[in-house]
């Protein structure tokens, strides 16, 4: 089991484990004794008989319906009335097991109820573990705008076991990767190295693989977030492929998985850097070829461009101002900068770049 | 106008300031452009026609009912509503023109839109500028569960001017007056000597003794905050006579206001630590001269007595284990004890003491 340690406000580990590592120590390391577990249907179909061992006392177990729907004002609302009915108070501890969408739920009931009980986050997912889990971020949806509700809310401490990627379906494996090849292109040619050269055995989710896939995103993901936990400026550079990804995700009625539309949104985005001369095209190569071994290349083609543009449009008229984004300027490498352009967007929304 | 530091997980200033004192200049100190108010039906039928001058840009004013029964979810929900339609974002203030009521819901709706809001504090009774605007507990009630739900959020600066407070009602002033009394009692012997010496004047509303008591209440309560932000210990001292003031308050079905309740609580605790032999009994009975001149002391006649322990017991039944609570020890010294029995606190509140 390897440690990484995150110095946010509240310092905390990432525990990344596999097959054998058990939770049990950890748990009495941070003498964690009354838990209530936050789950989703899937996973408790899968993992359920095995939430038992998780804990000394097990107050509840709150089962939530999988999926973006749940990131809702009554599912949370649910959850809080569930807490009172166990007796919980601010000593129990939420254990978030699932993906981002059971962490981002269980984040803010723990940071909100008897204002701010412990949270354990256990992805289950490989983009929970490589992303969402780590740095704090929770909330839900409000009138149609994505976490408009939230908070900024350590837990106690994340545990990443691999083991759980290999019951995810392909769709969802491949949604995490494209996060995983983002922190590569963007931020450690190392990492973006390595998943070039172990791309067959990564397909294979071989153990060893798994393992230092999440431990990298973690690592870096810790280094972002130690330098800008509330989300002001380093942080940005995590939404490479997120403005225009938004807009393929919205045009597809959410029918393509999230890491889909971020990987359509990447190479929209490095090959708006290409035009504006910051980004080479060999990197922007490398970042295709990657994105195409592991079929999350032309998810675009069959959208509405007009769509995907209006969306992303839309979303920059809301923040107002310029269209400030992160743009990458190599392998392993990127900016966040406010030179981009609606214009440019639509060029290559428009362009359906080389599919 | 003075200026007192807040040296929390994120400094801020308290300005204590009266008549001709201007927020002006604060607002363009701290760089606050666009302002969202929040206030209720009482304050702004006094007050409403001067918000324009607060702020450059007012995007909305959201107007709530006065009193507990708006620190609900429903009322939350409105205000994030109403944020969306305005267009609100991170960087929009929420000003909250209140007493405590306005501020709670202030606070934790600036706490959670778009994961947190600026806040601003202007509070408008003597509770509020003298306790619940500072130190960042919000939150609003939940399953008959007070503050069940809230987190710790600090404002950008709290602006108390005293001049709100010669609008009170004689009751709502008094209510205030009982939290004043209590911070001397338990931590300030210099401000509880100050309060016996200059009662008439108080009464009176003088303006430079408002200016003492909120200045010497808001310096009190900010040395206690730093030392401990998130109420796991120190902060526990500002329960004294919340304990059994708590229980006073339910017997009477709220019909009695929360300071009068505090006080005959405070009388109670405190013949708790006579019975004890913690507190001499001439340090009891200043407690009861001040008390009494301010009409704060025999709230109690005419409650149901059973009533009142029976509340306490159900409350200190949630919490379980031990009653931990404050007792004075001497005027100006309060320690954290969890020596006090569910029997003591049965013997003082059947023996309707002294009235």
């Amino acid at each position: 089991m390897k440690e990484i340690r995150i110095g946010a406000s509240k310092e905390y580990s990432v525990y990344v484990a596999s097959g054998t590592d058990s939770i049990s120590f950890l748990m009495d390391k941070h003498k964690v004794k009354r838990v209530f577990i936050l789950t989703d249907e899937r996973v408790y179909n899968l993992y359920g008989s095995k939430f038992k061992t998780l804990a000394y006392e097990i107050i509840g177990i709150k089962v939530i319906k999988p999926g973006e729907d749940s990131k809702s004002i009554d599912v949370v609302m649910d959850i809080y009335k569930e807490l009172v009915n166990c007796g919980a108070d601010r000593k129990t501890v939420i254990a978030a097991v699932g993906g981002g969408v059971v962490g981002d739920i269980a984040g803010f009931a723990a940071s909100t109820f008897m204002r701010g009980m412990e949270l354990i986050q256990i992805p289950t997912t490989l983009m929970a573990q490589c992303d969402s889990s780590i740095g704090g971020k929770n909330g839900f949806n409000f009138m149609n705008l994505k976490n408009a509700i939230g908070t900024f809310y350590q837990p106690v401490f994340v545990f990443s076991n691999v083991n759980f990627i290999k019951t995810l379906d392909e769709s969802e494996y491949k949604s995490g990767l494209a996060e995983v090849i983002k922190y590569g292109f963007i931020k450690d040619e190392n990492l973006f190295n390595y998943i070039e050269n172990n791309r067959e055995a990564i397909l294979q989710r071989e153990n060893d693989k798994l393992i230092h896939l999440v431990h990298e995103c973690a690592r870096i993901k810790g280094e972002i977030v130690e330098k800008d936990e509330f989300d002001t400026g380093l942080r940005h550079l995590l939404n490479f492929g997120h403005t225009i990804g938004h807009g393929v995700e919205g045009a597809s009625n959410f029918n393509i998985s999230h890491g889909a539309a971020v990987a359509a949104g990447m190479i929209m985005e490095s090959q708006i850097a290409v035009n504006m001369g910051k980004l080479d095209e060999k990197s922007m190569d490398r970042l295709i070829g990657v994105l195409k071994f592991f079929n999350l290349y032309d998810i675009k083609s069959g959208l509405d461009k007009k769509k995907i543009f209006e969306l992303v449009e839309k979303d920059k008229k809301k923040t107002g101002g310029n269209i400030k984004m992160p743009l990458p300027i190599g392998v392993g490498n990127a900016i966040i900068t406010s030179e981009v352009t609606l214009e440019h967007i639509k060029g290559v929304v428009n362009k359906n770049i080389r599919i």
